[in-house]
């Protein structure tokens, strides 16, 4: 019983925490715009969100804007950066330097504002020594304790063939890595104390297939 | 107002739609094992859902499952499959034969079970002709119209840069493709009857942050 209300609490937490991110990126947005203030009406209203689900999102982190004025938009975008972890910069790894480690160390969101990819490991020694496009460079995996403790890594990225996977997780716990980005679709068997969060890219491509059987149901235009 | 109400129930159905996805996946496992009924305290319990949303979302599909035995594994599976519209294969192409494009097209998940990636299309002429490891083909941007013809495609996949990404969305749209995955971290201006799914990675990652910044603060041993 415990155990399934631990869960239950983790798994609302994370999908507030996903709810968190989109509010910060619309303020980001309107800061950007040159305005001062926002409602909760207008930020639904303009991004499509939910107005109520807002204003008790941000109340659990003392949030509550002026009534008739709302929310100061830096101020509460200072605060969501805050809540989030990300006013100060996190250090990352990237196992597996194929096509999918490449692309990650140069994807826009990973190197910047609170996130910074050291290297990207690999076990291909012709891959050694080599960087992305970015300049991210390309080291050997043994080096991997040595890099989390020198950089203070607390991220590591999974991109790795599925069959590596557990073994990566197991290497990146051992280093002291706390936090794990996994892109192999396979179940890993977690340790105590080191969190992974899965990412299926599938969701998306099937969401758009409910999407587009709608539509050939005539059940939207 | 009508327009906010939509968005609602868009929004609303594209959550219910990625926790089906969920489902589906629970579901599959439990097949492989064998297993023949399930009830959703269970499904619950085993893959950290809430028990009382598992029966409100099947209930909008018209799964009751039976009291005391829950529900069957395979027909709720196949259910499923079909509420998704997977159970047709659906083909997609990706724009972009770059570290991305080339991880996406080799990637499990998205040429199988209901997917089939046609092929990358790329402006660069030095990578046409070429394949993913995969042997999924790099063809001319310039044959885009015919390949959505020819092949029936209905799902684009954006893997350039942000600069062009709007770009693609429109020939896209021109060419009869009425889904589109995109991955430039840009917003895309929509045209009418042509959906668009953005994939942001950089939530995932502040998960994450967020989690460390609780362990850090002793909210989480």
């Amino acid at each position: 019983m415990g155990r399934t209300a631990n869960s239950d609490r983790e798994g609302i937490s994370e999908l507030t925490t996903g709810r968190l991110s989109v509010y910060l990126r619309c303020l980001t947005f309107l800061e950007s715009q040159g305005q001062k203030t926002v409602s909760s009406h207008e930020l639904a209203e303009k991004f499509h969100l939910n107005s109520a689900q807002i204003r008790k999102d941000l109340a659990c982190f003392g949030e509550f804007g002026t009534r008739g004025v709302g929310y100061d938009v830096s101020r509460l975008r200072r605060q969501l950066v805050e809540t989030l972890g990300i006013d100060r910069v996190r250090n990352a790894i990237i196992v597996g330097a194929g096509n999918l480690g490449m692309a990650l160390a140069d994807y826009a969101g990973f190197n910047s504002n609170g996130f910074h990819i050291v290297a990207m490991l690999d076990t291909d020694a012709s891959k050694t020594g080599k960087t992305s496009r970015q300049g991210i460079p390309v080291v050997a995996w043994e080096r991997l304790g040595e890099l989390v403790r020198r950089n203070r890594v607390d991220i590591g990225i999974i991109a790795v063939p599925g069959e590596h996977a557990q073994h990566v997780y197991d290497a990146l716990a051992d280093a002291g890595v706390l936090a794990v980005l996994n892109f192999a679709p396979v179940q890993i068997r977690l340790r105590h104390g080191v969190k992974v969060k899965s990412v299926d890219l599938r969701i998306n491509l099937e969401s758009l297939s409910f999407h587009l059987k709608n539509v050939e149901d005539g059940v939207i235009a």
